[in-house]
């Protein structure tokens, strides 16, 4: 199999400048697993209460993304809501009732023990490593966190991180994560904690890959309109992951090209709110952005 | 000849995180020259009074720097002091002193009223006016500017832009002269005033070139050390415009090219206080640290 994702399922309230959504389909694992499901098979774990629309259970479904791991138990589903203001890169958080995500303990069952490449969402990291405990060794370990978890579980997180192989983590919790104001440092003191391969986020700037001695830059493409940036972390590593996946395995080459397809699908995820942009692209979609990405970054190398 | 650059000499006091320099070399068109001057021929027009350090003149002239057109004037230099903190991406102006620079009306004398390229530093629009009208029209006249012009002389400002190619500017600039937030309407916008170049500096996140319909996106180098950002937006410019003076043309191709030795300058640049780290380069320096660029920025483009 391809990608096994952890992560939360969500209905979020999210407003910005431009526009607002209602419960509509979010959550980590969710926007990671619609990016990945272009490029390679996901399966998701993940958690719901009983008021969970079925159509968006069906959505996933028609991205032939495998939920038989979304459990549905008695209670409400996570919900969250936030807001941006014009500087679309900081999300201001308005509520956030757990529900049924609060006593979330992911049970990998027999048939998703052996996936080729997991991606431990952002979730407690006691659960992460407890995900790590279920699995027989994939190719590739990758997880996210963010500043709640570096900040309120230090030990657990650095428990956990000694066990991956790649990190993802935005600009700022890299910093606070190490201390250091350089990226360049703070990726170093990150992989001297475990993982060789550090992708840093950088929101609308792009995202930086640091993977053993190496350093990559991907841009952030310029964009008509961003609606909702909610998700685009998610999103990106879908697209990341997607193609390490679908590529088989993790050499530089390979890893530079996937830090564009993250780029790629996070700058389609934008563009609407919820997850309604990564409902229906084409191949031909993607394959026409990559070239945005080609020509935006690409110039005469011989001077 | 090559280039001719109007724009301001100053002693700059500064205080970063990393250290402190008081009264040293300073100024728009002093880091644009010293950044220049690595790629082309440049000559300076500035302003500087009798308190003047003869030390500094003499390191502008050991980098073959014309700087017949410094007048000396009666009065102290003109002097900026700011302080840095850990985001080192915004300046805190502590004061500012204009001395000299306050009187200051460019004469451009008859040897240097032929320029092939014109660059017109950060002064006031009325003045980058008076000299685009004191010579015969260069390939290229460009443009750096900045809030206080746009906010206090926006009318000046914009008569100013009609008559240019290209101008660099900071992003939060391009939002404030253009109210979109969308650096790609922005530079539309800005297109529309006048010129069919648009350089977006970012700061720590590199540079965006706009040109006629193409959008090019140079990445920042992750460094070791920032130890001083003032001048980068000017050495930034200076290799920039060196480029395009030494390659003679201003394609698409060169454009590019330009915006990457643009981020090689400002990262040596900001690795030292003042111009030092641009006192000593050799082009192997330079050279090399084009080459990180490539390994930063290339990745295999068939997807």
């Amino acid at each position: 199999m391809g990608i096994l994702v952890v992560g939360s399922v969500a209905l979020d309230t999210v407003e910005t400048p431009f526009g607002k959504i209602t419960e509509g389909l979010g959550g980590s694992a969710t926007h990671f697993s619609m990016s990945a499901s272009y490029h390679t098979n996901v399966s998701m774990v993940a958690v719901v209460g009983e008021d969970f629309p079925e159509a968006h259970l069906q959505l996933l479904k028609s991205r032939d993304i495998d939920i038989k791991g979304i459990q549905k138990v008695p209670g409400k589903t996570f919900r969250w809501s936030g807001r941006y203001d014009y500087d679309l890169n900081n999300a201001q958080t308005l509520q956030t009732d757990l529900n049924v995500f609060e006593s979330f303990k992911p049970q990998i069952s027999a048939d998703l023990k052996n996936p080729d490449f997991l991606f431990l969402a952002n979730i407690d990291p006691v659960l992460q490593l407890s995900v790590i405990e279920q699995v027989s060794k994939p190719k590739l370990i990758a997880l996210d966190t963010m500043n709640f978890w570096i900040q309120g579980k230090k030990d657990d997180l650095l428990k956990t991180i000694k066990k991956i192989d790649l990190i993802t983590i935005n600009e700022g919790e890299a910093r606070l994560l190490t201390g250091e104001s350089s990226l360049l440092k703070a990726a170093r003191k990150v992989q001297a904690m475990g993982p060789k391969t550090i992708v840093i986020k950088q929101g609308e700037y792009g995202a930086l890959l640091f993977h053993e001695g190496h350093v990559f830059s991907a841009p952030g493409l310029p964009l008509e309109d961003v609606k909702d940036p909610t998700g685009a972390g998610d999103s990106f590593a879908g697209g990341f992951m997607g193609h390490i996946s679908k590529v088989g395995k993790v050499d530089l080459a390979t890893l530079k090209q996937a830090v564009i397809l993250g780029s790629v699908m996070a700058s389609f995820n934008v563009e609407q709110f919820s997850c309604d942009r990564l409902k229906s692209l084409t191949k031909e979609d993607i394959q026409e952005r990559f070239k945005l990405f080609v020509a935006l970054s690409q110039f005469e190398s011989t001077y």
